[in-house]
C-alpha cells in the first residue's frame, strides 16, 4: 500500500490530518504539485485521473478520491478512533456535513481560486480534462464561502463539533477548508463567534 | 419518521431506487418540486436548505442529503441487501465511484441544465443561496457529461457493475444521471457497448 500526496494542498491535507486524528501511518511519496508532478507521464501511469492523494493498493486498486481513501482506512483501522462516525444517525450526520463541506464550501474556495489568474489557466477543474476558466465563478465562489461561514457558525453555536458531540472526518474537512479559504484572501468573520470557537479547538487538536 | 419527496427529480429518485434495490419503505410525504412547494415557507421550516429529499427522523433530526440518507438506512436496516459496500475494499471503490458520479456527472448534468432558460433563473444551484446563472456553465457542462461516459464505458469494459462485481449505490447513481442526462438532450453514444449493455441490465433491475 501507497499513499501519493502533497499535504500542502487541501485534498492530500485532508487525508493527512485523518491519518494523524487516527494516529495512522502509510507509506507515503510526496508528488510535488507545485512543478506539476501530478500531470505528468509518469503519474498518470499510477492515476490517469491525475489527482492527489492516490491510496494504491497492495494488489494495485487505486482509490483516488479523499471521501474513498478515509473510508478504506476507517475501515481497515477498526481499533483506531471511528472518524465516520458508529450509530446509524450519528453516521448520517457526519456523512451529511462533511459531504455538504466538501460540496458547498471547498468546492466555492476552488472556484474563486483556479478561475483567475494564470496559474490554472485552463485547468478550470482538477482532473483529466483541461477547462476554460469562467470569470463569473470567482465572486459567486466568494459569496457562496460567506453563505457557508455562516451556517457554520449557526451549526457550531449548539454543537461542540460539526456533526454533533464528537470529533469528525466533518471538523477535519471544515478545518481544511477554512485555511483554503486563505488561499482567495477569505478569512472568517469576528460575528462567527462559535466558529472562531471551534476553530481554535480544532486547531490545537490537529496542530 | 418521514422522507419527504419528489422521485422524478434526479436526487430524489437516487434514494426511491436505493430503497426499492433494499426492498425497504418508508412513510413518506410528496413535496411538489414542479410547483416549488420546497421553496415555500412551510417546508423551509422542516429544510432551512429546501432541497429534496428530506428525512426527517422520529427525534426531529434531518439529514438532506442523498449520500448521507442512503447513508442511514443502509446503517439502520442491517439485514437488507448491502448497497454500501462490506470489505473495506468494496466499500472504498463504491465509495469512489459514487462520488466521482455525483460530482463529476450529476453536477455537470445539473450546470448544463439550470444555467439555460427561464426555469432556473437566479438558481444556478440548488439549495437557499440565489445565484444567477453563468451561460459558459452550459457548454461546459455538455463536454464533462460526454468525457465522464467514456470513463464509465471503459470501467464497464472489466467489470459488471461499476464499482466491480456486486450492483451497488453507484450504479444507481449512474443509473440516474444517465437518465438526467436526457433533460439536456445528451445520450450515450453507440460506441459505448459496455455502458449501453449495463444500462439495459441495471434498468431491468430497477424498472
Amino acid at each position: 500500500m501507497k499513499l501519493y500526496t502533497f499535504p500542502p494542498a487541501p485534498s492530500p491535507q485532508r487525508v493527512t490530518l485523518f491519518m494523524k486524528a487516527k494516529g495512522i501511518e502509510l507509506p507515503i511519496e510526496f508528488v510535488d504539485m507545485q512543478t506539476q508532478a501530478h500531470m505528468s507521464e509518469s503519474f498518470k501511469k499510477i492515476n490517469p485521473r491525475m489527482t492527489v492523494p492516490t491510496l494504491v493498493l497492495e494488489d494495485g486498486t487505486v482509490i483516488s478520491e479523499v471521501v474513498a481513501i478515509c473510508r478504506y482506512i476507517e475501515a481497515s483501522f477498526p481499533d483506531s478512533p471511528a472518524l465516520l462516525g458508529e450509530e446509524p444517525k450519528e453516521q448520517a450526520l457526519i456523512c451529511e456535513w462533511d459531504h455538504r463541506i466538501e460540496t458547498e464550501l471547498l468546492l466555492a474556495v476552488a472556484d474563486a481560486l483556479r478561475n483567475r489568474g494564470q496559474g490554472f489557466k485552463d485547468r478550470a477543474l482538477p482532473g483529466a480534462l483541461n477547462l476554460a476558466q469562467i470569470p463569473e465563478l470567482v465572486p459567486r465562489g466568494l459569496k457562496r464561502i460567506e453563505a457557508f461561514f455562516a451556517i457554520l457558525d449557526e451549526q457550531l453555536a449548539s454543537n461542540d463539533y460539526i456533526a454533533g458531540k464528537k470529533f469528525s472526518v466533518a471538523d477535519i474537512t471544515a478545518f481544511v477548508a477554512i485555511k483554503f479559504s486563505a488561499w482567495v484572501k477569505v478569512e472568517v468573520s469576528e460575528q462567527y463567534v462559535h466558529l472562531h470557537r471551534w476553530y481554535k479547538q480544532v486547531s490545537a487538536k490537529l496542530g
